[in-house]
């Protein structure tokens, strides 16, 4: 299946933003509005791209898709303002199945799109959670099909998404209107073309048309990049709320390696600083601990997630949990006895990663997925942290080893207990 | 596809053994020779199996069958002298397209079935590696068709493996053949049938015929069933060497399940020995890495491998490994700086697996696969039990943790780094 995007249209609203560039090129939480759509097609199926432009953007749209790889074939519409409608129509002569019509300024979850392309016509979202209704195109709905479709009507049962999956039978309906007038809309092509409509609600989708709304896809984008399996207490109540706030301000800026290496750095000062002052070793390690989420939602955020910066950062996570607690452990000068313990407390803690994690790589797939009681079980990094933390600064260090050493095996114990189970059944 | 299985024969020399069973209910290495078959070839696809017997061994195979939940069709052959090309004959009203026929004395590898099924006609093995060449049924081919079959043929270009893929045409010359006698064998309808041929040579099968035909089946199963990736120096010169002769003598008595507990235990008592007597934990220690191999060895061999089992065993190494060296680490009374460096080693140890298993998980492919070089990169547990022996018969057990401390996290720091490269390539 191919894809016809129109990129032609003008940005009006942007300000200073599109007097230079199309509004596809408009990077939201360090990706293009058009990287996003492109990439996700791609991994859906879409093998080629239709892109609709204007001479102005041309060269710039040009130099985007080389970049990034993407099969395309650039179509000029030298008259932009003869609307959308006229760009769609320009885009006859390179499609003869099935395709995907999508608009450029429209950012999508890629569980929408997913979902999206499993339809047919005119794909609607009866919610419109994230949008903002007064400025949204409406669709009336009968029958199964779009009866009328425009930003001022009063009676609607969905908006449009700017997703549509067509059938080469729509140009028919363009050639006639093409016909009647020089300029035309796609929604008076809708109109009169009464295509099919899917139901695709919930999804997160949004129209770009201000810098606010920017901002505001950027924020959400974040709050969807924040990953929900395998939290602690301590990470969804607090963590995860700074975390997000720290990402959103730096997600145009940073690249997620950046933030693990300097994520690390604040641990290994943790682990420095455990030397002689635990409390504020406890208050480094809880920053790390936070920060810790920062790279993984950029990276999600803003589509550039590598196995490798999963996997890098684990292993950094070790090294800063054993910096930190060998730290404190020296801070104490122990006796042999408690030095067991810490021991203990230390191996405790990498086993419940080691726990967690082998289990990954014996069954592939994540033990929160195929065992939910997992996230009721105590002693996850990010209460862990929380715990050493609290502890340093009411300097009860020995309480701490202890208390890491009971609650790390017995979590240990628990998970294997609940394998074990699992394959009985 | 069907499979057709040919398990009337009387057993003639089996001794004592075949008076009471069926061939293909002699157990090798934990499993009925028909349990191995059946399983891979229900593995490959086949639904459905087609088992021809005599009257006397009906009830027990009928009992094997249902245990083992096989969708089967059990067919009686009343008069089993008249050879097995009879047996054959018997089952042609159950069979009407493309089918399997094999033999329920014969065991083979997974990979040989595999490889068979791709095939079609009589398969036969050009090298015989694992078989007596005199007591084989040979093959003479000519145009890739069989034209000659026989234990007495003096000229021949492969031998017969007992497996064939047919087409249900064959039973025309079995028609035939029936017409002319009233006994007949298969290689009789082989003969005649001349059917195409596939080779499939270099894997494990053999016909079970004598005693000792059980012994050296069961010593090449647990010979293939040896883990070759991810293996040490050590394991492969002395672990493997020491613990294959185990598992020969115990696959058909003993649990793998059995076995993880027993290594464990051994590996517990290393740990306490530690406090007291360093050189016999070493001792100890040792006898538990080379058991550790037997549980895996059994349960490969024996088709009992389980997820949960692997899953158990790794946790259950790296608490021995902590028991051990804080065994010792205790037994030398070490000051504050020597605790650290054991921490390091300790710490080292637990990480050498993680950043393996954690690759694991991250890209669901094993580390040594994706990467081979990791296999020349020292410190794998097989290595560092071995160490953690010599250096503790010669009480050098401060030498044992800085050497340790640094190899370990070497070859942590040298796994990150291939893993990088392969990341960017």
């Amino acid at each position: 299946m191919k894809a016809v995007i129109l990129a032609a249209g003008l940005g009006t609203r942007m300000g200073t933003l599109t007097e230079e560039k199309p509004k596809g090129l408009i990077k939201i939480a360090g990706r293009e509005i058009l990287y996003r759509t492109m990439k996700i097609l791609e991994k859906e199926g879409i093998e080629e791209f239709i892109i609709v432009t204007n001479p102005k953007y041309k060269e710039e749209l040009k130099e985007f898709l080389e970049k990034n790889k993407f099969k395309y074939m650039l179509v000029v519409n030298p008259c932009p303002e003869r609307g959308n409608g006229y760009s769609l129509y320009l885009a006859r002569e390179h499609v003869s199945e099935k395709f995907v019509l999508v608009m450029s300024d429209h950012v999508y979850e890629e569980k929408f799109i997913k979902e999206a392309l499993k339809g047919r016509g005119a794909i609607v979202d009866k919610e419109g959670k994230f949008i903002n209704k007064e400025e949204a195109t409406k669709v009336k709905i009968n029958e199964n099909r779009v009866v009328n479709i425009g930003k001022k009507l009063k009676k609607y049962d969905a908006v449009d998404t700017g997703l549509f999956i067509l059938e080469p039978q729509i140009f028919k309906t363009i050639e006639e209107i093409s016909k009647e007038k020089e300029s035309f809309e796609l929604v008076e092509i809708i109109k009169r073309a009464k295509p099919k409509v899917t139901e695709v609600s919930g999804f997160f989708w949004m129209d770009i048309d201000t810098p606010q709304d920017i901002k505001k896809a950027r924020k959400l984008l974040i709050t969807k990049a924040v990953k929900n399996r395998g939290e602690g207490i301590i990470s969804r109540h607090i963590n995860r709320k700074i975390s997000t706030k720290i990402s959103e301000a730096l997600v145009d800026y940073v690249e997620p390696m950046h933030m693990t290496v300097f994520s690390f750095l604040v641990g290994v000062l943790a682990g420095i600083v455990a030397l002689f002052t635990p409390p504020i070793a406890g208050i480094f390690y809880q920053l790390n601990s936070i920060l810790d989420g920062v790279d993984g939602e950029i990276a999600r955020a803003a589509m550039k997630k590598s196995r490798f910066g999963g996997y890098f950062d684990s292993i950094l996570d070790r090294y800063v949990d054993f910096f930190v607690l060998l730290g404190l452990a020296i801070y104490m000068k122990p006796g042999i006895w408690m030095w067991g313990i810490i021991s203990l407390a230390l191996f405790g803690s990498f086993m419940v990663s080691y726990s967690t994690e082998r289990y990954k790589g014996e069954y592939f797939t994540d033990i929160y997925k195929s065992i939910p009681q997992m996230k009721y079980l105590l002693g996850k990094r990010d209460e862990r942290v929380f715990l050493t933390m609290i502890f340093s600064l009411v300097n009860q260090l020995r309480l701490l080893f202890m208390l890491l050493a009971v609650i790390t095996h017995v979590r240990v114990f628990v998970t294997i207990y609940f394998v074990w189970r699992r394959q009985k059944t």
